[in-house]
């Protein structure tokens, strides 16, 4: 976390606290890990604040359940159960998104992809969640099922103060310019390359 | 995360199985944002497959608590009402460590340092846990609180199946060369850059 002051104060006639308050949208890219795994420490954060958290899992372990979507959805039946903390709505498309009730069905994955962004859309001008995390929405992007000019339009004029987090690899020069706050994830060093599969716990 | 098979397979004797259980030596560096949130995001995992956590800040954030230090001593505490999940034990510096008993008191860092790492060492011998984080550490090595070529053969040497996840900018080159995994977070954009300061759910 960067310390202390600011490099530069903008003229946009924000106060500070208006600009510390300014929603954001973040986009953890780049060829290493932590891309997911930083986004869901943020979910623990958000968590914390109370805050209402939406996942949606565009590609990834989406058939299967990672140990994030096991805690988080535990925290959010806590939250539930004693009113601690935030409420969690997990989504994945490999296994159906829960409001197209396909579930198990097979359905093609750019059907499905539009599918979750059109429900994204909408959650976004309903201010449903407070912290919204699409993730591996990169790719659905980059390989065309959605309109990227159109996606960084209604992330960029979306309503009341909703941060939005994007992962994958290969972001959009567009959805980079949008963003307030980029990671680059670089692999210096991976087991996979010297022979090493990955491992419970660690990669799921 | 990576898919797929590792590129090439060492002549090292091990079955997949074994390699594939191999403790990993984790390091996070780099000036981008995503460090710790990643290693509190791999103890999200570690705690669902029921394993001992064990988070050792050594500088930031280490007087106040994080949204994450919460959420985690939460998931802790529900590991000892139902069994859930695994153990989490957070141990801060800057408000001395628990087994000092020297909260509140002033101490000077350096000391304070040593004695963190001699307590996460004795650790690593009694194999007290199965994750541990050592938050910010590449700071104590950069400064010499330390000795690193120590450290490096303490972590090399540590017996059973012990993951470590090291946080920090400056990693120092033994530690990356000892390290299994390591990931650097290039900050591509930041916020603080055009003006903006830290806000509540997302830096903390």
């Amino acid at each position: 976390m960067p310390q202390g002051q600011p490099l530069t104060v903008p003229d946009d006639g924000l106060t500070t606290r208006q600009r510390r308050n300014r929603p954001l949208l973040m986009v953890h890219t780049g060829d290493g890990k932590g891309k997911s795994t930083a986004a869901f420490g943020l979910a623990l954060r958000a968590w914390n604040q109370g805050w209402s958290i939406g996942v949606f899992q565009f590609v990834k372990s989406a058939k299967w359940r990672i140990g994030e979507q096991t805690v988080l959805e535990r925290l959010g039946r806590l939250h539930e159960e004693t009113g601690e903390g935030g409420s969690v709505d997990w989504q994945k498309m490999g296994s159906g998104w829960s409001w197209t009730r396909k579930q198990g069905e097979a359905e093609d994955h750019e059907t499905a992809a539009r599918e979750g962004w059109r429900e994204i859309e909408s959650r976004l001008v309903r201010q449903t969640h407070d912290l919204l995390i699409l993730d591996e929405f990169t790719y659905v992007m980059k390989w065309g099922w959605v309109d990227v000019d159109e996606v960084v339009a209604t992330l960029a004029d979306r309503p009341g103060h909703q941060h939005v987090v994007i992962t994958g690899r290969h972001a959009d020069p567009r959805l980079i310019e949008a963003a307030d706050l980029v990671t680059e994830m670089i692999k210096a060093k991976h087991p996979m390359d010297v022979g090493q599969k990955g491992q419970k716990g660690i990669e799921w």
